[in-house]
């Protein structure tokens, strides 16, 4: 996976949102070794430190040639955003295309 | 009815949501033998087990030709999930296509 | 009025939501005798009843040529549906297209 | 059926259209004594004399407890408004709601 | 002002809501002396009186070559709206059209 | 395949078009044994004969356990419907749910 | 009526569209009195004179309280434009808000 | 910055909601000196003094040639409203376009 | 490139149309490495031969790692398929995804 | 004005169109010195040489702080690009957002 950086939050005293939308996620089913694709929405209030967005999109792409089920992709991408940016709350929404006349959503929060 | 398989909850330590959308359901009215259209949709938080998707478009599919009438089909989903899968909460939306002029909604909810 | 006709709740146990949507209401208005048009909703928990689609249709057709005012409409269907049925809890909203240039929506709840 | 009024083309030397939507069409299946619902569209070019609104609106109630078949509704609208106004051309337009999880469409047009 | 006129509440013993949605409202911007356009929204729950439609839309329609700020429109349309009906509670909504590429909501509450 | 009906076409001196639309057509994958989803919608100008709805609802509905391809799917529906009306001109149209992230439409037209 | 101006096509020797759309326009039904609203539109191509924006707002603005039919609105303004920048070619299309259940669209044109 | 004017509360003594929406805001991302655009809303209880219109379309136009991220916009924004105005309670959310792939909304509430 | 595979046109003595839209399409950038994508829409009048479904997603994704432009793209899948199928007509086309706030289509047409 | 740039039309022999949109262009009014915003749409049909994206954004930019009216906008974007890359057909449209309630759209052509 690519590095996740940050930068100091400019306004730490106050508790406000900030949301990333990614609708060019996709990584490989690794049943089938099909491409999966969806749309990733992080949403979190900062601590000390802010996910710097290049590098967001870079590791966003690092799943691209990954497999890994729906489920995980959203649990993951919750664990090493908090554990770089140490976020006092934050949610991960993974919503993908329709598999077999399907769609799913996968929602994980992660309260400090 | 098709059976419902189950995997292991790859992050059971954390209450998170997965929501899996079939706008393909279909199955019989009881009562004049003709073919009813519907969306069901599924949330839920998993407990030890998520359900498989492969096995849920199977199940869903088994009600092709079954003769039931709305209210029972979101209960009778439900109870089967629930059976299947022991979730910490799950709920169960069936909305219908219309007939006779009017559309029908069905939702069930299940609390462990 | 057409008589309404109900059905035993296959799942008295649960407390679940019916909703049914009509959006070909009509009924005239008893101050200018213009028809009046709008789409009904009626959401509810059933108790031990549930309400039979099509007697509901029928009734609902029974308005079609009384003279009534909308915020009557709402309340009447409701009256007559929670004496025919005993709902847990039941909404009935009535949204009406434009006259004059201003549209109007009317809900009444019942809880018992 | 009330009668059509019409009132003289304020700009009969130029070939101008009309269009006039009326969403709250409703009559009756002449076979099985159901409500039917749509929109009829009139569009037309005006010759010697534009249709009066009032009268238009009038006329197309006149069908409210009328039995008669989509494509009959659409011909006899397109021909009382030709037989009071003989526009330059004309054409009418039904979109009807679903019935049996079908809906329809009937247009006809007439050209002097 | 026209007068508003109200009429008795069919249904007193219950807390039910009315709204009346009118996209046509205009003034004049009292510093520019150009037009205003927006939509009001009024939802109440009547307590013994009800809001009489045609005396509403006579009322609403006599603000087209008034001069307001929208902060006043809303709140002068709830005062005068209070006076008239006594309502249980009462919300009254103004959204204007873009002005200077940015467009206004205004929202005033009364509740007894 | 149920046997499709018509009746005389009430106006068959004048070229109008009739429009059914049928989103809840469903068949099955000759390859995979999957149900296939999609809209059939016909488009035609009657000469003696019109298509009676009824019967072209139980027509479609007789797909429903067939295993056909798409592309086969509208050609035999348009076959079937010729040969059954005569229609002066016909387009039968078939708008199918995405299977492997892709969806796919077919269009055949006969022309008399 | 307010003055409409024009000032030089800067490129009078190219053929090229200009659109204006105005959703604020109101007048007066001058049968009931009562305001009617609609959006304007105006498209032509320019041949040595362009409509200077400004103007046409105030020229829109002055059918304010001036009682007129649809018909002749949209007549009435493809004349004052044509008269004040004689384009090559303009369409006025008028497409008014419903009144008594129906909503109208008048469309007129003029080639040099 | 542009300075902020205000205008006194017509109806101080009432807690309701203004909000202000401006699609057309633009700045420079500081970092790539490329423009950035998005929306920012603006949601407050105004206390003695409103925020008057154009001195708030001439303040956001100042961010025009300035090189501000997005967490640093919004917040300066607040934080210069809530001194200007001293409001109840205001929140200030800014939706910007994509950039990357990706798009984000960044939100920040002021309780007094 | 993954080869793509086809079968027997089922009614080659019609002229009828075929398309498949692939919003899941993803190549590389040839200039900064970074992913592109976008929907993919083919629309054919085929000869004797039809594409086959399945292969035609995997020739798609056999684009995931390959670093090419947009013009490029679309002309190289119309020769691709031209080359497999010898249609009688085809177009295809490419709407791709914001790239520094624009967004690009490319249509390419082959006609026998 | 940012200088334009092209590449070799990778496909001269077919004509196939090529499609940017770019909903970021800036400008100011050079009567009231107020920023204008609008979406730029480029079509056409290269020659020898399509249009290099990343100068096409650069070039677009360019016009932030210039001062020109709508109509000149979009005839000088088409003489620019008509002049770097001489393609066979191309047309531009600038639709801008609303001012003063009204929005306008400009839109013209060169064909070789």
């Amino acid at each position: 996976m690519a590095e996740l950086e940050t930068f100091d939050n400019p306004h730490p005293q106050r508790d406000y949102t900030i949301t990333h939308v990614a609708p060019e996620f996709t990584s490989v089913c690794p049943k089938t070794g099909q491409p999966d694709f969806g749309t990733i929405t992080i949403d979190y209030v900062a601590d000390a430190a802010c996910i710097e967005l290049k590098s967001l999109k870079l590791y966003l792409q690092s799943y691209r040639n990954e497999g890994v089920f729906y489920e995980d992709i959203v649990n993951r991408i919750l664990n090493d955003l908090v554990a770089a940016a140490s976020p006092r709350r934050m949610t991960v929404t993974g919503e993908f295309t329709p598999r077999g006349g399907m769609h799913s959503i996968v929602r994980a929060e992660h309260t400090s």
